[in-house]
């Protein structure tokens, strides 16, 4: 195979970015065949922007079986990844799919099965591995600079408005999108969070508000507290009511403290680790010597185009993914289990009940506002989203 | 009355530096004219160090009883605050003590009853109420240019190795002090966080490790998640296994945020408040404009010295409190709700159940490694802590 035939799975707004990529010849090796939209303004927009090369079909079952593909980029809301993903395996298809990888992990691991059946290459778009902010502090972490990890705080908030709710009926509903801040605008972090530290959580005492700061179904506002194996704890909280957007990231650990903000690392570091010097130190008060270290970070983020590149280098090449099917699961699993939590108002082990939390979702997706049927929806501009 | 005679109960590490400040003459309209100290040796280095106008005494009530006094500031183990406070209330004495006021809330109410009673200034060591820094935070939350408060994040480590523990056996134990670093470490944080802000939580779940990183019995590591009663939510952090040490005080507000750090208060100001721009934006994305101010502090911190001298100026001149007793049970219900949701693994609702609190802690000082008979305790310089 010279190059990778792909075709899109929904052209609404990531999904169009992703297909002007691939026209743009941005992706080396990848040639864009075919898209599918339910939505016929899409499918007009397609065939006016898109040129002959490229087919335009109504259904995702349509264009998986069109022989047109070699492998689909899944850009639909959210509930359909999972099912698509399974016809598109089935069918001898590799699978990119757009984040969060499915709602409930129970679809995810069903995703992953299918993909392992028809020995094809499943990648997750989490784009934000290729930022070399993240590659750093992973390094750090890894290779022992920070020493074990005790404390973690993420505190990341996403403004949206209810201007930004009402432009799609789908938003912020159970039965949209099956969540709210943790499903929609934290995927990336919630994957950072433990690719990152090389850390799962345990378990997780979370704290969500739903609707408190929008009208909105489900959780625009969010606390929670998680412990690891090795008894390190961690929080992560965030918000769409708050302004400004706070993005702060602290990991502490036997040697120091890193802090990541605006794109900075800052490694507060001790000059002998905690554990030494309170093993040596024998004068009542005193702590250790710290520095403050500027770390440098090179390189750029790849972005979207990093993801699709490197799922093409896997099909074409076989070299690793960056982000592989099988860590979907992870942060989905974190943000199912704060989501449950909640809602059983205890603590949640990790891995937690698939069953359990699918089924209390479908009592959500019961009484959820969200009528497909009656949906209209607008195509916003999302660059500079993730 | 000129001058008010001062008696200092308890020349340990605290009171020997009240001392010194009294003989010097660094508070106005006070004279120190009394001491006392159960154990031996302080009351010879009193003997040595304070002059001949200085009684020295063995024990609180002798000093009480000696006529030599108008006020005793207290500067005994934290459990002792309550019964010489009383008694010296009983006497007719003005109480300044240190804190914690007390150990359980129950022991604050009964000092405060016993203050009305008598009618007598009562006062706490909450001398953190001097610093400009949380002076000027306070100013701008309470004139509203923070607007409503929605989130608040403390995160404040205290590093104590093992050999700081090791320096008094009554250190870090039920029975010699009632608690770890929420009672010896946090009360100026815990009572900071509600004087600045003007809210006390409604209820409290909390996560506290006890002897996690050093040999004690205590919480030596708590995370703590709380809600307010207009919805807003808070977190408190803090640890004595963390170096460096933060202290990172964060408050979100529908006009922006407020971050102290490094005795520096910036205010990331949003130009509209949060709660305007989302009623009026209808673009689907987007954000208010935000400033970042750097807020100046003007003044310096008057600390013990300062709170001694209104102690002073209120009973001689009738001068408002800058910490007034009743103010002492707020951060101590904080702290003792931060343990009772531990122990009890749910929810605690503020005012806590003083009862069941006291139950529950009288059980673990029943446990405790702690002899009182068998203590040895050493004198540390506690200059430059609080």
């Amino acid at each position: 195979m010279q190059n990778v035939r792909v075709g899109i799975i929904g052209i609404g707004n990531m999904g169009t970015e992703h297909s002007t990529m691939l026209l743009n010849h941005q992706v080396k090796g990848a040639q864009l065949t075919a898209v599918c939209d339910v939505r016929e303004d899409r499918r007009n927009w397609a065939l006016e922007h898109l040129g002959n090369d490229v087919s335009v079909y109504q259904t995702p079952d349509e264009l998986i079986a069109s022989d047109r593909v070699d492998g689909v980029i899944i850009a639909t809301p959210h509930y359909q990844h999972s099912d698509i993903a399974i016809n598109a395996f089935e069918k001898g298809l590799h699978v990119l799919c757009e984040k969060p990888a499915g709602v409930y992990t129970k679809q995810v691991r069903q995703m992953n099965e299918a993909a392992s059946d028809a020995g094809k290459v499943f990648s997750i778009m989490y784009n934000q591995r290729t930022n070399p902010v993240f590659q750093k502090v992973r390094d750090l972490v890894l290779t022992g600079e920070l020493g074990e990890i005790r404390r973690t705080v993420w505190i990341i908030d996403w403004y949206r408005s209810q201007s930004y709710y009402d432009s799609g009926s789908w938003r912020a509903t159970w039965a949209g999108e099956g969540g709210g801040v943790l499903i929609n605008q934290c995927p990336h972090q919630l994957d950072l969070w433990q690719w990152v530290t090389g850390m799962m959580p345990t378990r997780v005492r979370s704290f969500c508000n739903f609707g408190k700061y929008r009208n909105v179904e489900v959780e625009d506002d969010v606390t929670a507290y998680v412990e690891y194996e090795n008894g390190a704890t961690g929080l992560f909280v965030t918000s769409t009511g708050m302004a400004p957007e706070t993005n702060r990231f602290e990991i502490y650990g036997d040697r120091g403290k890193l802090v990541v903000e605006d794109n900075r690392i800052t490694f507060w570091r001790n000059r002998v680790p905690e554990s030494q010097f309170n093993q040596e130190w024998k004068g009542g008060f005193g702590l250790p010597e710290n520095w403050k270290c500027e770390i440098p970070v090179h390189g750029v983020e790849s972005g979207h185009g990093g993801i699709i590149t490197n799922w093409i280098e896997t099909i074409l090449f076989g070299r690793p993914l960056i982000s592989p099917g099988d860590e979907g699961i992870k942060g989905l699993s974190i943000s199912n289990a704060m989501h449950l939590s909640t809602w059983t108002d205890s603590w949640v082990d990790l891995p937690i009940d698939e069953e359990l939390y699918y089924e209390k979702l479908k009592d959500r997706i019961a009484h959820s506002s969200y009528d497909e049927n009656q949906a209209e929806d607008k195509t916003l501009d999302v660059k500079g989203t993730y």
